[in-house]
């Protein structure tokens, strides 16, 4: 609330023209909140705050800025000032910039920047983005197994500066071949003169082609702080920290939730037509899953021209599998992405689904029948949505637990399709039982 | 995957009746896998795997296990055995332990305990789970200002060993007052006879009762590995470590996710009737909202009876309404939760949602005129569709932008009771506005 505060008297010192008044509160704040602050603007507005960042926390800013927002930023200015910028950053952030600049400027940038940074940048660029090599940071300290420790305190100490977040040194043989970390803590109190190899902690490195989601599991898994990324010779190429992880994580999430609302990348803060377009896709998609469940009930109009509480009371079937099969296809989607799915519990899992779709099937059957007949004053009518309703609720089940696990299958990202294929099935089933059972059954022949 | 294959292993093991070698295979995971296994099968079989735990492994595979899954495992096994067990956990792992126990059950666990860690526990039990003293550990390392480097260093190597994750230690004055941290690598690297003050940086401490959603953006924003809790006298309470954050994050993100598809607190393995039950009280709420919506259809029955087409389209309207708001809902309700929503930027917001809505509205306003119009060959049921398509995509961006915006400020969860409230406005604004449209101008007077 505190930042919402600043973030408003900002705005107002904008507004009122008063931009020394604005440079200062903005200087005032974390780089992580000056992004914060120009990704909650409309995109018009934000190259005007931006023109006020002061320029030694401008790669910062730059850095925790949203990929979409930063693109729109990065194509207002000169490459060398993009250049300058960068020489101040993470290898990694620097890759994922250089990615989101139209080729030539792309090139311009790498040509302005000295030739240690560009050289540390191309060992990131050759991975790509949403893998270990590409989240990877190229500044690490490491440290021969076979000196004592005093060595590598004096070593440190002429360095004078050990990157962001060392928790640990990383330990290699003399080809730079991975063998370990010597946590920070182990230096210091170890004896001076006992050899690197005495308190080497074995850990793993992470193979650079490693998928991005799965870093993000052994990060979690083993409480990492930071992770040692090899290339296929086992040689050491660089060091994943936690910060980047928790990015990963986060969006990870959020992109689940994102696909199944339909959103695809679309941002809050994306001008109006963008988001326009980005949603009327969905929009579309849905459109004509609707059509088709109009369809099945064009099928049946004579059906509904005699007994119109048909029309009445044909949604709550479909509407109650739609939800129904939402909660199954939710579980199994993150089921899914958190790797919780084996072979060995697959079908425990489908069982289960199951009978909670039985279960939950006898029960609203029952309500709804009885709901039916007291309000129609047909008892007839009252069996026929309960028979309706159960026979949904268990497809919805069998749905929203296949259709994921086939989608996964078919190397389709369940959170995007899943939605769309599980509301055709409900609606489609929901309507065709309900509307069928009625003609077979209800109507004089 | 490498992992489901041996967890298919495991289990093959224990169906063929070999507990040796499933212990062996369970012997050779980390204990976050063995946590993922046990949380992975049927309730009634973690038990068994349990059992096959090598004692070394049990306070991690405990503190990794999903809150209702230990409280199952806990159930099971004797205070004493649980007493022992926590003795190498975290504090706050510990503290969450036992809020999941039976009190009686609990208070037998803290008298088996040793004095020490006995008052480690009480001060981390003083502050409810999901704040920062909650989430906080009392292991914590810290150093007076007022020494010098080479001091610090004698104190370290006394101590032997530092808690996990140490990157640095807290600085204090005499009465314990919080003042910054020494990071350990301006430890190694500093002058050995220059005094601790000349290196602090500087890092507010985070208050006790600092709510853990607000904790986990200041890890985000600020890159913290660690951070200092402090009392409201500034004094240093505990250390929160960045690998409980991460849990946070996780859990807030799939909390939004799990609340939106209406699974409550239900989990993917959890027992048949548990799964039953946890989901039938959101399909409940979702029948009553059904029939609100067949009410509304109702009172059209006999526009109904005299154009069947009505029936046959109407569901378009109302599911594209629920699709439409659904989008705006996910966004709003995501910047509320990620803080992106301030006062300087609600109209804006508010304002851009509703043109999305517009333009979407006219795109598929025109899209389902035409298409009704040649199906049912009437250009006025076509113009009838597209002005209530038009009206319920505008009304869904409006709710679904004001809907979470009010639950918030009224302090109920929008991503819990938002999703139900829009499908109500939706659909019964849907249902409404075509068929009443239909009733004006389409029938016979």
């Amino acid at each position: 609330m505190a930042e919402s505060a600043s973030q408003d008297s900002i705005i107002q010192a904008l507004e009122a023209d008063e931009p020394a008044r604005a440079r200062a509160l903005i200087g005032a704040l974390h780089p992580s909140e000056v992004a914060d602050l120009i990704e909650s603007m409309p995109a018009h507005d934000r190259a005007g705050v931006w023109a006020l960042v002061d320029p030694s926390m401008e790669s910062d800013v730059l850095s925790d800025l949203h990929a979409s927002v930063r693109a729109g930023l990065l194509e207002t200015m000169h490459p060398h000032r993009v250049a300058a910028i960068t020489a101040a950053m993470d290898t990694d952030d620097v890759a994922d910039l250089l990615q989101e600049l139209p080729r030539e400027a792309g090139d311009t940038v790498l040509l302005a920047m000295d030739r240690r940074n560009r050289e540390r940048l191309a060992s990131v660029l050759a991975f790509p983005e949403n893998t270990a090599g590409g989240l990877m940071n190229t500044d690490v300290v490491a440290v021969r197994a076979d000196v004592t420790l005093d060595v590598v305190s004096t070593y440190l100490r002429k360095l004078g500066r050990l990157p962001e977040h060392t928790d640990s040194l990383m330990v290699v043989d003399r080809d730079n071949g991975y063998l370990g970390v010597l946590p920070l803590a182990d230096l210091i109190t170890g004896e001076p003169d006992s050899s690197v190899s005495a308190h080497i902690v074995t850990e793993a490195g992470i193979a650079a082609l490693t998928p991005a989601q799965e870093v993000a599991r052994l990060f979690e898994q083993h409480d990492l702080i930071s992770a040692a990324v090899i290339d296929e010779g086992g040689r050491l190429l660089g060091r994943i920290t936690v910060d980047d992880v928790v990015d990963v994580i986060q969006e990870q999430a959020e992109h689940t939730l994102r696909s199944m609302a339909g959103l695809g990348d679309d941002e809050t803060f994306a001008p109006v037509l963008t988001s326009t377009r980005r949603r009327a896709l969905w929009l579309g998609i849905n459109l004509l899953t609707a059509f088709l469940a109009s369809w099945v009930i064009g099928r049946f109009e004579a059906t509904i021209q005699q007994l119109v509480a048909l029309a009445v009371l044909m949604p709550i079937v479909a509407s109650m599998g739609g939800i129904a099969g939402g909660q199954t296809l939710t579980i199994a989607i993150r089921a899914l992405a958190t790797g919780q799915i084996s072979r060995a519990n697959v079908r425990w899992l489908m069982a289960k689904e199951m009978l909670v779709g039985l279960f939950n099937g006898c029960i609203f059957a029952a309500v709804v029948a009885a709901v039916a007949t007291l309000w129609f004053e047909q008892v007839s009518l009252g069996v026929i949505i309960g028979v309706a309703m159960m026979i949904n609720l268990l497809v919805a089940a069998l749905a929203g637990a296949l259709i994921p696990l086939s989608l996964k299958r078919l190397g389709v990202d369940p959170a995007i399709a899943g939605g769309v294929l599980l509301t055709t099935v409900t609606d489609v089933v929901g309507f065709m039982t309900f509307l069928g059972l009625a003609t077979l059954f209800l109507l004089p022949r």
